[in-house]
């Protein structure tokens, strides 16, 4: 009888090293790369950010759809086979990346990087009023692997820090909220917010205006989740009122955004290309092959997406 | 008979908060504030950044010079009584201030943090080659509290982290050289180089041409230790010549650069007022009064200066 085939759907360079940890660590599995699909029969795991088309009819053995990256927003849910597993990559590489770049968002706002580069523009040689980080108050929406390992990373420095998620969570040392009313009280705490927040469609959009409003004057925001998190218009709108002092965004909704969007040169605004983190080959190869053994041992794998509740 | 006396000669604010300290916990000594120095014969203690002229005739009963900074080379050591005390200022706050400062100038380099923001400015939506932290080697000169405490939180990340100090010094975890064959055995495995030394005369112009020659090319720089370490010159041609891909500076020779330095406006160099880490009043305060009570015991005071050495 055939191996089972994992197909693999994305960057071929990772993939190259992926093929040599699966050859090496499951030789049960036959590891095969996009486009050599073999017998699609024998498909049993799809690894894909953007998975081909009419999943079900091509692959009638699929069990399993691993996503390459940190979210799984990318797919429609409804669209793919009702029983197929769909599992978040949860690996180290992804996590590390992303605690380096919120803590320099993080730092950057917290000792005023932005207005000490202005400074140095005009020649201006001069001390801001400065906070400790004790009195810095520093909140993440979204309690999962990356809020956590951030929120870890941010206590290091001494911040005051509180997170927030849909469903409540225990995190030792951190204050944990949780819920509509929960989000309202945090927010009203919070000089430095942190979207972490998976995208769904109860989070798409959910950085408006009436978010938005009820920071404290002067607050900062940093996105590290997704750009469809975001209400461009409304942000752009609390920023130029004054309201907020600065955004430092990875993502936007399309990405590239288009040349004519107002964050590309809007003067509180620091944006990048999506580069927080990203999945690490050799990282990511060990995860998934962690859980392909799990999955055949009948447990339940790391970052299995609840499809009802769409992360 | 008259209580001694802690001439404190510094910042006002800063000395309101050391005055109620130290007659909450300290009732046997008379905490003054400058200029109201009473009888000069009654003070044994004196907290300044700059002390006034002819110490030794002024207060004849000096015994111990605090310096409310983390330096003492604002202090002329030749000028002041063989016999004092000079003791630098050791405190959390001060600590804390500086990790955070050089914590995001490392992940900034190492995030490529400046390119982005030239992207930015560009409309250009275009992901950098990244590296590991793994990969990043992180060195820094002076392996004082602010050195450790910086390699602590560096090693947080992951960075491949080493130190250097004059005499060898042994860090838990942290690989450590000294003298003179260990710094250019250091130098040539760098990635960021972080000048967290005292300034003395045998450190002055350390940052010079020669210096900057075993860098690998590419190599970054950090000066959060004091504008004298650094041969303006030398480091601005490195810059030019492609050598240094960037440097990071807090500190300039004098304060502020003349309006036409060229550190002003480099595009490689980030330059900031000399804010990377000031004294916090009240660790300070607990700091220094904790100093005095192991002064009156006897014991050695914590930041107490080598005459001969220089720090």
């Amino acid at each position: 009888m055939a191996r089972p085939a994992f197909l693999y759907k994305s960057d071929p360079a990772r993939g190259a090293i992926w093929k040599q940890c699966f050859e090496e660590n499951l030789p049960g599995i036959e590891f095969r790369q996009w486009p050599e699909v073999g017998n699609p029969a024998e498909v049993r795991f799809l690894a894909a950010w953007e998975p081909p088309p009419d999943l079900a009819s091509r692959f009638p053995a699929l069990e399993v759809l691993f996503s390459v990256g940190a979210g799984i927003d990318q797919f429609d849910l409804a669209e793919l086979p009702p029983t197929l597993h769909v599992v978040r990559m949860i690996e180290p590489g992804i996590v590390a990346g992303m605690v380096e770049y919120v803590t320099l968002a993080v730092l950057a706002l917290h000792r005023d990087l932005p207005a000490y580069l202005e400074q140095q523009r005009a020649a201006l040689w001069q001390a801001r009023p400065r906070l400790p980080a004790s009195r810095r108050r520093v909140r993440v929406l979204g309690l999962g692997s990356l809020g956590r390992a951030v929120l870890s990373a941010l206590g290091n420095f001494g911040f005051d820090c509180a997170g927030w998620s849909r469903s409540q969570r225990a995190i030792e040392g951190v204050k944990c909220l949780s819920g509509t009313e929960g989000l309202t009280a945090l927010v009203a705490q919070t000089d430095i917010l942190i979207c972490l927040l998976p995208l769904t469609a109860q989070t798409r959009g959910m950085i408006n205006a009436s978010l938005l409003a009820k920071l404290p004057r002067g607050a900062a925001f940093v996105n590290a989740g997704r750009g469809g998190h975001v209400v461009d218009n409304d942000l752009i709108h609390a920023l130029d009122s004054g309201h907020l002092r600065a955004a430092v965004l990875d993502v936007c909704e399309p990405e590239p955004p288009a040349p004519d969007h107002p964050f590309w040169h809007h003067p509180k605004i620091w944006m990048t290309p999506h580069v927080a983190s990203e999945t690490q080959a050799l990282t990511s190869a060990e995860a998934v092959m962690k859980n392909l053994r799990r999955h055949e041992n009948g447990q339940p794998m790391d970052g299995l997406v609840d499809r009802i509740r769409g992360y």
